[in-house]
């Protein structure tokens, strides 16, 4: 095969080590703070069957699957159009497909292992997912998703952990100047019936709605006008939509607002409860703001929902959620009730390698162990595994190369410190240091440079 | 959807949180040695195009290949037989399929990325492949593959590395009974030369020379008289073949025994630069065997092998791996040489649990703080804040539940601590911790809760 030029699918990329200690960082950094919430892995396979999918992202989503050909159909043994093969139904061709999210698995998992799991199932799940989408900058293909989820509790403290643990995540990444945005669809709810909106039009008015940010007061207004609203409600509506104000403010001025309407009370009550619990969480207060006219799409939520926007530099929002209750039982017949949110792993990735904020080097290599000659050869493995054993990583360089050969190496790889072990070392059982980075150079007794290695490899690692 | 059973594809796994507690303990300890020793991740996309892959595995390959179906084929317009879909080609509709395995994408990568790879390129890879197999017990139509490799070095101190690790792998895992095997294809090649076997008959040959542990020297006989091989050669194989003992005085044996042959002697002095390399890093020598019938399937070694086999228990083999130096330059068209090796992990996972060698709990959790009522809600939380700045894994209870209710999901979770904090505990700011194991309770200060639990926590970690 030599000469083929090879290509990567569309919308797929390869990870190399520079880009994969990056994607790492974000990753364990994550898993880390779920689990310290007592979220636990759950991985399902990447192939699902048809039936599993069809039907739950809607038609448009039902084009984006990426379907798998069903084996022994035949169509295996077309050889250059020596044959034909006539396909009538899709179905005889296939009947699987790539995973296109993690929330259906979710819900086949709940439905398919109910003895072996107990309610409340906090889970995380942080795998790829296919859509055959137009890719673009920023959308691929194959991307990763990362959710955490609270499956089978009703309580508002499963949704005040969720965005505590949005907040530890983004501070944790090095995130500064971010919001969580709150709101509740009971909220929207209680307001459109307020103003009167009829059911038919409350999905397209919502959309609308959650324009607010981007198109402004006036904006929104004419989408009402369009959609066909009377003044009175585009006037009831706009005068709620614009209090603002410390999250107890918002509530409480809203409930002056709007009186004696059921659904608003309850969506008002959950959001003071997990106000309440976000303190009680040790949750700065300004970290949060109730944004009554955040939507989320449309949909599924079904309760309270928040998204998290970065307010310098502008970059959207980078995680978004909220309690939908009414999806996770689909396969069960049944309601269970769950939260979650889902971060923007790539987005997140692709955004702090443009603003520089991973705090690592490009390599994961602390220490490049050079080769000075075959008589220094045993001294240099020893010493590498010492450093092994140390938990520091080390390399070594595999030939007797010239010495300028081996640190050049070292430097196109970006290992921060390189060690020598040349005839005298050997006889005094020393070990030289050279620092990469500031080319400084210096004899340590054997024990001390793995010491001062290890102290420098915390700087170095992440 | 309420009703319909889900189900899984043939051949896929869901792992519930206790399994993927044991899969990430297996996979960390596996890519903290790989880092240790200066390899790097790489990661490639799941779909790869059908030209890189179709070819590279044989036929028997390219028929267990997962296909994907194009988009835009018109296919999906079908609908419950009203019209017929007539296909000449199969590439009409399929040009990617699933990866199969690593290496094969590892080549394309080096073909693709030349300006960013300096070589020797050191990765690791561990990602899902996907099979179109007869799915059995302990085969899986998607499994994880985990590799590590060299490209670009065709030094000895390479291989010497991947065993080194092989071992500590095992090792660190917990193995203990086991053995490294090491052979080379160029001693087998000259053992055959020495024979007067010729080339048609060297691979078949080979087939039979790497039954010996199965079917002993006389089935291994047997084999060779089916393969009408003549007495002489029988013998001079058989003589070779029995030849043990530590690695130098197999080595020393080998040469006495067959002189004056080349490609045998550069093999044994591979193999000799290996034990030497690795006596230098420490690998301890009753580890190592140099066994001369080794052969490890036919296909593209070129030089040194290696496979591990577990004495006690009798559980086969947990890593196969050599060099092969004409494989990784297939898109390049030029060769570069490659050496590493590929753990079996699903079967080192299976063989571990089936074992009881995992050293954690089911779960990742150490701690359930408890509610007590709705006046001590906001100390539970608190103090779960507090455990979990502390790097402990703490999840609170969602509910006011009755206390009783309370201890048995920590039960069922496994989860070994549990916090109480009521009323006397939130005046007095303690703590009372029970042990779930041993049923034992006692009250702490609050901070020295903390510190209990850390040191606890260390223990019920992995």
């Amino acid at each position: 095969m030599p000469g083929t030029k090879p290509s990567l699918p569309k919308g797929t990329r390869d990870f190399l080590p520079q880009q994969m200690v990056q994607r790492q960082y974000v990753i364990n950094t994550i898993k880390t703070i779920f689990e310290r919430y007592g979220y636990e892995p759950l991985e399902t396979p990447s192939i699902e069957k048809l039936d599993v999918l069809s039907g739950k992202y809607g038609e448009e989503g039902d084009n984006l699957l990426f379907k798998v050909l069903k084996r022994g159909t035949g169509l295996e043994d077309l050889q250059r159009g020596s044959k034909e093969f006539v396909v009538k139904k899709q179905s005889e061709l296939v009947d699987e497909a790539l995973r296109y999210d993690l929330t259906v698995p979710l819900s086949r998992v709940i439905a398919m292992h109910q003895d072996k799991i107990s309610l409340p199932f906090k889970r995380y799940q942080i795998q790829p997912v296919w859509r055959a989408d137009r890719p673009q900058r920023g959308r691929y293909r194959e991307f990763y998703q990362c959710d955490v989820d609270t499956v089978g509790s009703e309580s508002m403290l499963a949704d005040a952990e969720v965005i505590a643990i949005i907040n530890d995540v983004l501070e944790s990444l090095g995130f500064d100047k971010f919001k969580i945005r709150i709101n509740n669809r009971k909220i929207l709810d209680g307001i459109l019936a307020h103003a009167g909106v009829d059911s038919e039009k409350a999905a397209s008015v919502l959309i609308a709605i959650d324009k607010l940010d981007k198109i402004g007061i006036d904006g929104v207004r004419s989408e009402f006008e369009k959609r066909g609203l009377s003044e009175d409600s585009i006037k009831k509506i706009l005068t709620v939509l614009e209090i603002s104000g410390a999250p107890n403010e918002v509530l409480s001025t809203l409930s002056k607002t709007i009186s004696q309407n059921a659904t608003l009370d309850e969506g008002t009550d959950e959001l003071q409860q997990i106000v309440n619990y976000l303190s009680d969480l040790g949750v700065p207060q300004n970290r949060c703001k109730i944004d009554l006219y955040l939507a989320r799409g449309l949909g599924y939520y079904t309760g309270p929902i928040y998204e998290t926007v970065v307010e310098e530099p502008k970059i959207g929002s980078l995680s978004g959620g909220g309690r939908y209750d009414h999806l996770i039982g689909m396969f069960l017949g049944r309601e269970i009730p769950a939260t979650g949110t889902s971060f923007g792993i790539e987005r997140i990735i692709d955004v702090m390698a443009e603003l520089g904020m991973f705090p690592v080097s490009q390599t994961k290599i602390a220490v490049l162990v050079t080769l000075f000659d075959s008589s220094t050869l045993g001294g240099s493995l020893n010493f590498t595994q010492e450093l092994r054993k140390a938990g520091i990583n080390a390399e070594i360089f595999l030939n007797l190369a010239k010495f300028k050969k081996q640190l050049s190496y070292a430097n196109k790889k970006g290992i921060p410190f390189v060690a020598i072990i040349g005839p005298n070392e050997l006889i005094e059982n020393s070990v030289t240091i050279k620092n990469m980075k500031s080319g400084e150079q210096k004899t340590f007794e054997r024990r001390k440079a793995v010491e001062y290695l290890k102290k420098q490899e915390k700087v170095v690692r992440c």
